[in-house]
């Protein structure tokens, strides 16, 4: 069938669907938002990060600088990771053939696993093609296996841990972000006999602050309630070892399913959780986005291995990302520009508006050689549109001061406001 | 929130959930169903597939064939790909750092879209960092994105487009598998002004059987329906060009939406559509599971340029994989094996009971050295427990005939039963 619904001769009479009408219709309402997105086409230099190359409308690749990577320590060129996926591929060739049931299951999962468990203090680990995937498999399984289940989630939560809640068909309670006493009203409302689960993440991606997971692990005792925390923009960056900010805060045992990404801080491609073997077997032995894929290359793995034994053991690169959002935030301050200032390594720039957001983008690109993308609906709530910096160990401050400089000049070209 | 909930000492009053129960139940039902997986841990030797290295309890690595791989072709240790991945890792790292929107949209995954576009001659493609995010991601957005759409779905679909069905909320109507009858009577039953979506696999990896696509087209003609056609177990392996059995069958022109994978013929890992330039686009700007996840490492993407590459203009592997296949079904047939006689590479050996299915599985790896999982419900359906195995062109008839001999000596040691 063609989409324009043309194609059929002897069909049926009646009105027919205009499927091409539909599907274009869909497409145009963004671009009247603004919010039409165009992927930049880059190529990152490995042993150069964060310089890249840039592809699209140039004559041939034209160089510059990425400020919104979330290979947030540069772990994807270091030389250990680099040399372990080298002999992986060498080893044992590219893929894994099959799901980790059927032909899949590498030496490789079953090592990282351990691993992985054990930088969380965990029993078991449980590896996914991805974070997204482990968010929403493990939640929508999760509240399957439990009857009348009732997941609390906090409002900012991402669109994984959304997918997962409403894919498992459970009720749901939204309590506002971060917000305790919201969540205990929620919690207190509802009969102490049914399941409860509380899904968080510790830090927010977009605006840069963390959850008080303590006090959340409080309530989740008060009100028998199970605790869900994502904390895949803090594994690799916080904590002693690199175990979040529940290793920081030390309460990484009061969390019942900790959930992690392997393409962030370390650097590579996938997802994960670690909690009670119970727990991850049940997980491992019902979720079908877990049963029915193929499991990650070999050659990944092996670089995450390389990845996570290197962050358990160095702190250099966790100190220099610290140092350099540090840095960036007081220079954009500095310069009178609304950065806001919050307790993590991300650094977002405040717009407010979808096309302001882009154009700014597209200036620093073309003009400045300066790669940021511009956040906009429905990754942030509307009128919140901004920029977002993730300054690591590899930006310079000549880098910094070469992106403040630009800034400033971009705000005051656009007449853009500045910092209150 | 300990999962035996004894760790609140000022909860509140009542009966408690004990979540450590209900987890242990779940699990205790696999058991005693005899389903329970374990998965068994292995190393491929690439430059030797299908030998491999098994893990599990042994005094170190055992060797062993590998009988069930979806590494159809064996390109997972093919020069080219090997060599564009060391390329790939070397020039720009392990992972992509990011979304495809945000900082993640490599000039690999630019290329091989166009690759795959190409290939089954359509606008346009999209990737997917696996099959089934694929699957779901696709059909739950457009059965959204068209109000009212009901979906067709063939009973033996795979999980993941159930999955996508499921999490879409639209209506579903399931035909007999490849009915082509039943499924004229549920499209005649509908208002013809509802949108309408045939979703189907072309070789259905269980059963190895061929729907008939071009039937399935005249009939989404007359009730103006879309296709949703999953090639997974076809790409690489059928057509010319390795285009599929819509390539074979020259139908690709008539199908609305297909969708194939880079982790089986292809040798490594992720998925993909490849549609209309509208649609992919509205699936691009609108499917969470594509927005809201790390890209696919471009080391992957690098490596499935070059398989993609070389098998649209290479039929060796595909003639070598049709040749093993015939000469493996004619060998458990002569020796009166209950093998299931399909017109495509996958050999599957019904049992039909999930525990002794297991049994001969364990014999031939403990004892034989040879790997072929079995499988059991929820994959198959119960009482339709089987064997499969995966021959390619890496498989000798000397393999084959050591398999043989195992399966018959297997057969007759356990008294099963033999073909009818």
């Amino acid at each position: 069938m063609s989409i324009d619904g043309k194609t059929a001769t002897d069909g049926i009479s009646g009105p027919r669907v205009d499927y091409s009408r539909v599907f274009t219709q869909a497409i145009d309402r963004l671009h009247a938002e603004g919010r039409y997105r165009v992927f930049i086409d880059i190529l990152r230099n490995k042993g150069a990060f964060p310089n890249a190359r840039c592809f699209a409308g140039h004559n041939g690749p034209k160089p510059i600088t990425v400020w919104c990577s979330n290979d947030y320590l540069a772990m994807g060129q270091h030389p250990k990771v680099i040399a372990a996926m080298e002999e992986a591929l060498h080893d044992v060739g590219a893929g894994s053939g099959g799901t980790r049931n059927i032909g899949g299951n590498t030496h490789y999962h079953v090592d990282l696993e351990g691993e992985l468990a054990d930088l969380h203090g965990k029993e078991a680990a449980l590896l996914f093609t991805s974070g997204y995937v482990s968010n929403e498999a493990t939640l929508a399984t999760l509240a399957k296996v439990l009857p009348g289940c009732i997941i609390f989630s906090d409002e900012l939560n991402h669109a994984s841990m959304i997918a997962g809640i409403r894919n498992s068909g459970c009720e749901k309670r939204v309590f506002r972000h971060n917000d305790l006493a919201h969540l205990e009203e929620l919690l207190a409302a509802e009969d102490p006999a049914v399941p409860k689960l509380i899904a968080f993440e510790s830090v927010y991606s977009m605006e840069g602050d963390i959850a008080p997971i303590s006090a959340v692990c409080d309530l989740a005792d008060r009100y028998n309630a199970l605790t869900y925390c994502d904390e895949v923009h803090a594994v690799g960056m916080y904590g002693a070892r690199g175990g979040g900010i529940s290793e920081r805060d030390d309460v990484a045992h009061r969390i019942t399913i900790l959930e992690g990404t392997l393409g962030k801080a370390f650097g590579v491609m996938g997802g994960y959780i670690a909690a009670d073997r119970t727990i991850v077997d049940v997980i491992r032995s019902y979720a079908p986005g877990f049963i029915f894929t193929t499991s990650l290359s070999p050659v990944l793995v092996a670089g995450v291995l390389a990845s996570v034994r290197h962050l358990k053991a160095s702190s250099v690169e966790r100190d220099g990302q610290q140092a350099a959002a540090a840095m960036l935030k007081a220079m954009l301050k500095d310069a009178g520009l609304p950065v806001m200032i919050g307790d993590t390594h991300i650094v977002p720039l405040m717009v407010g508006d979808p096309v302001k957001a882009k154009k700014i983008s597209d200036v620093l690109l073309a003009e400045y050689g300066v790669y940021v993308q511009p956040i906009n609906y429905p990754t942030v709530p509307r009128g919140t549109e901004r920029l977002r910096f993730t300054p690591g160990p590899a930006h310079t401050e000549a880098m910094m001061r070469e992106l403040t400089d630009a800034l400033v000049e971009i705000w005051s070209r656009l007449d853009l406001r500045k910092a209150a």
